[in-house]
């Protein structure tokens, strides 16, 4: 399912007919003919069909090849769009942040945002090929380098305890790899990428998506951590340790946080479902489900410690 | 692929959350939550986001299966619209129509009208099953008899002569069924699919969707075939026995027509290519395209014929 190709963009071997689309930060450096301006409020369904629009009103038909190149916000957009133009045309992702390197690029997944929820909108789509060039990463600002992090941290709190030491780029996108094509479509394993996300996902559409995907997902990695040591499955001693890996802050809404969670894909019924560890490195099976829901009370609860603790205030 | 049932709405098998959107002739009808305004200027993006929107608002997640009852614009605007929701959620089409019942709802393919062409945005995507109820053809009207029977006279000229006697209303569904899944995706033979369909979609096109799909389809078959003849594959014998199906009239913009066939799909390189006969009941196969170019200079030929004929006027 996943053609990874690592080399620069320049050796990408391109036949027929080609549409670069491109984040407006990298747009120049690759000769992008169609722009995204930066940043998630650009990955929504009127983008898409902005952009859908320039490309029909210039004739590609569907004889095109669509190339991608940004971050994870152009490469979820933008597969979601191939995978719908003319019912469907090739598709070649260039991931240039390290976050749509080790996690938005791989896997086949895409979406856009709604009013009501992170990629509600979407598509299970492989590309054809996910070229991934690390001299983007020459350019990257920080706050970048800490969204990827961020969900190689994860990685390593539900698969591979050793993703935690260092930085392990090629070790999380293998990690990936396996994971998704172990479950493409997300039946049950797949669903362990989830992980800090529910609330991560929360938070974010709580806030009108103003922050950092990376930073969600890392205030979502330490509550879910914290709720799995709440149900029992958690020691304390390897929660401790989890909380050593998240420093940030952040101040949320707990009602718009809540409503926000029963739009979550995992819901059943409108009640949310979570990943949980029972430590690090490992995620509890749930009879190969992968998630299980939790009761509103429990979740005051987490509200509780998270509006408590130092660490988000 | 197609999973076909034959028995009345009301003997649908319904399980969890469901959610039933309806064209507004059949809403009441079948007690629908969500409702489409007929007509084909509903087979929009816009619609499917406003819709998208109803469904959100009212807290419907992966959980839910989507029940589209109408003709093929429901069929293919609920069925795009499904494919895509929380990445795809379960599909049961209820075409309500002769059309949407021989062919919009069998195959597996979706789409919306835009701007520049009919279709362009969609996806290929399973119904969990097609349920054809014949009770709603009973208050069928009479342009809509002449619409569905169109395509069932296409199937008969490019796959089965036999389909031209009467009206064999489940023969023309096994044989749409037969086509499909020998080529899901559309590699090749499901394209003879196609046959009336350049020249009929780019009239629908031309005219801004105003006439009937059946109507367009019609000509284009009609076009079509004095194309295959006039290429030295239909003999005119045979041609002529296809003029005797077609009684209808129509008149077109030529520049119009022409730049719409560019953006078909299936063009290369913006030159349109057409599926051909070579007798009543059998399409030429060109190594397995099913569909070959056909000059600008062949196109005007055609036009010419189609402004003196007395057919079309």
């Amino acid at each position: 399912m996943n053609n990874i190709q690592f080399g620069p963009f320049s050796g990408l071997s391109l036949e027929g007919r080609v549409a670069v689309i491109a984040d407006e930060a990298v747009a120049a450096r690759v000769g992008a003919e169609f722009i995204v301006p930066s940043g998630e409020a650009s990955k929504t369904r009127e983008m898409k069909q902005f952009l859908e629009n320039q490309l029909l009103e210039k004739g590609y038909g569907r004889d095109t090849t669509i190339v991608a190149v940004g971050g994870g916000v152009v490469t979820d957009l933008v597969g979601y769009l191939a995978s719908t133009y003319m019912r469907g045309v090739p598709l070649i992702l260039v991931p240039t942040t390290l976050l749509a390197m080790v996690d938005a690029a791989i896997g086949g997944k895409n979406g856009v945002n709604t009013p009501y929820g992170k990629n509600t909108i979407g598509t299970f789509y492989p590309p054809k090929t996910v070229l991934i060039d690390f001299e983007f990463l020459d350019t990257l600002l920080p706050h970048e380098w800490t969204n990827g992090r961020a969900e190689i941290i994860k990685l390593g709190l539900v698969w591979d305890a050793t993703l935690l030491e260092g930085l392990p780029i090629r070790q999380a996108i293998a990690a990936k790899i396996e994971i998704t094509e172990l479950d493409p479509q997300e039946k049950g394993l797949r669903r362990l990428l989830n992980f800090g996300h529910t609330i991560g996902h929360a938070l974010e559409l709580s806030q009108n998506y103003s922050i950092a995907h990376g930073k969600a997902v890392a205030m979502g990695c330490l509550a879910e951590s914290w709720l799995s040591m709440h149900l029992g499955y958690l020691p304390p001693s390897e929660f401790a340790r989890v909380a050593e890996l998240f420093p940030a802050r952040l101040s949320f809404d707990r009602e718009k946080v809540l409503q926000a969670m029963r739009l979550d894909k995992k819901a059943i019924n409108g009640i949310p479902r979570f990943v949980l560890i029972d430590q690090i490195g490992h995620a509890v099976e749930f009879d190969g489900d992968y998630c299980r829901t939790v009761k509103e009370e429990d979740l005051h609860a987490l509200f509780d410690w998270m509006e408590d603790s130092a660490l988000l205030t």
